[in-house]
């Protein structure tokens, strides 16, 4: 009897929003690992918003996804069937196995974890790429200093309510923006941002603004951008001198339709020089030397309580490709995971 | 008999275009130096394209000239009375005295300038303001490397043709844009510039994206951009990863009318990501503590051939206007600056 697995290929590039005909499930025999290799068998598929960008086939920070093969993403599990003394069957891993069951892989290409006191999806979120996203973008491009306002957007989500919560314990003014009541009541109230804007209730970027400038009354040092679009330009009305924006994701241009304006375009560039302003890209991939540090920083502050998370918790593969969907259309709460077992 | 000087005022805020009627000639008596004080001849008053920003009352890095006072502008000329030890009459000196044929200050206000090996003028552009702002930007936004490409836009101008010729001493490819064949041919042929694209043979920015490719077939990994609009749109579509952008004027913005989308617009905000871009504008003074160190180093380069420049002349404070407006609309050619004397 040939033991089968799952697995989740992309099938087609979305033209402006993904759809769920972009993916296609496959069932197929079980490998063996070959010399060196391991066979794992994954626990939670992270779902994030780079993985849009790869469906698409434009130029980008990274070479398109290929059709047909299986999905990228980063996932937790276990070690099943070992070639590799460094990781016994029993180890648990992180990797980039994909939207898949089970895996094959290199142990060269893997990471041991150490879940006595930290949750396994954890290492998909707070200590894995998403919170070292948020370190990264808070302690390297920002740089704040205590008293200054920081606003990050999707402040509810797997990077911006690490963003946050850095900028509280580092003593400044945190001001979220969310979709809705209740993530802005879950940021403000239970990860202790100083104020948050819901950018559902503002008819246009003025309003949107003008809300803001209520919540960051003495204007805006540091600005952590995953959304763009109104966002953005909002933002950058309310900049102070020598502001810092830090850009990590557009997300609001990622399904414009080939050809069109995205909505992030920076409609007042005099700002750069009025407020002397830096606005820097970053892809945390970019600086692997350090995710030691960052990781080790974030694993203390949550085990010492001073870090908190939440997460959407999709279950079974089969359900990857809607879950996806509605992490782009931020229907997500907290960090999007997707739990296999 | 009283003695008159003429100096010239901001006459009326501009909308769109800067006009003659914007500006007013006076005479006035020549006022006598307090305790402290010194009074000064102007040899030569600098034209800047900042002037432009203080002449509007909208949000900048700087108050808005007031109107009815004399025009901003950096000024070299002699002490010719002084009740100032540090400056007496003779003395050469660069201040700040505005559009003016005399003025007095306070000697503070003063620096004592050399001109046995430099010219006068020079004081105020290739080992002023303008050359720091080439070293401050070059140096210390966009730090190249050697063997980079570097692209800087009016490159035949004060700032643009330092910025170009420090990238030739530091090992770049060093791409112009300049106004003109003529203008073009100065920045290759004297100021040995690898190649320089003119804005205006191309007929769009799509036009002018190729024209730049051609002359920087390896992308472009640092931009110093005085000028914005479709140049900067051009520019941005042919950054390599990690690039820099040093933002020190948009000045294809300066002139236009209120509440029209600036020509400036960022209109592609996902390079940010692709090239993981870092954009950053400055005001050189700001940064005041490094100019000892940049005009040094400019200086040394001058008195070592190393450094070329060229200026723009006009004869007398009343032709300061017509020069101003010739400034804004390209018509200078190298640093612009007017004779008093």
């Amino acid at each position: 009897m040939t033991i089968t697995y799952r697995r989740i290929v992309l099938a087609s590039r979305p033209t402006g929003w993904v759809v769920p005909e972009n993916f296609r499930l496959e069932t197929l025999p079980i490998p063996s690992p070959g010399p060196t290799e391991v066979l794992v068998r994954n626990h939670y598929l992270s779902l994030d918003p780079y993985m849009r960008g790869r469906m698409s086939d434009g130029k980008s920070y990274a070479k398109p996804h290929e059709v047909g093969t299986t999905m990228i993403g980063a996932t937790v599990g276990e070690v099943v069937a070992s070639h590799d003394p460094a990781f016994p069957v029993g180890s648990q891993v992180r990797g980039m196995l994909g939207w898949s069951e089970f895996g094959v892989v290199d142990g060269r290409a893997l990471e041991r974890i150490d879940t006595r006191q930290i949750p396994i999806s954890a290492y998909l979120g707070v200590v894995g790429m998403p919170g070292m996203t948020a370190w990264y973008g808070y302690h390297k491009i920002l740089a704040p200093k205590p008293g200054e306002t920081l606003i990050v957007s999707a402040a509810s989500g797997a990077v911006g309510s690490v963003v946050g919560q850095l900028a509280k314990l580092g003593g400044l003014r945190a001001v979220g923006i969310a979709g809705g009541a209740e993530k802005c009541r879950y940021v403000t109230e239970e990860l202790g941002f100083d104020a948050c804007v819901d950018y559902r209730e503002a008819q246009d970027a003025k309003e949107l603004a003008k809300r803001l400038r209520a919540a960051a009354p003495g204007g805006v040092d540091a600005h952590f951008e995953n959304v763009g679009g109104d966002v953005l330009n909002a933002v950058m009305s309310l900049l102070n001198p020598f502001a810092r924006v830090a850009i990590c994701g557009l997300i609001s241009d990622y399904n414009n339709d080939a050809g069109a304006v995205p909505r992030s375009a920076i409609r007042n560039p005099a700002m750069f020089l009025v407020a002397r302003l830096k606005m820097q890209g970053f892809i945390v991939s970019d600086h692997l030397d350090l995710w030691p540090q960052g990781l080790t920083e974030l694993g203390a502050l949550l085990l010492a309580g001073k870090l908190k998370y939440r997460e959407s918790v999709a279950n079974d593969l089969a359900s990857a490709p809607e879950a996806f969907i509605g992490l782009l259309r931020g229907k997500n709460f907290g960090k999007q995971v997707v739990k296999l077992i």
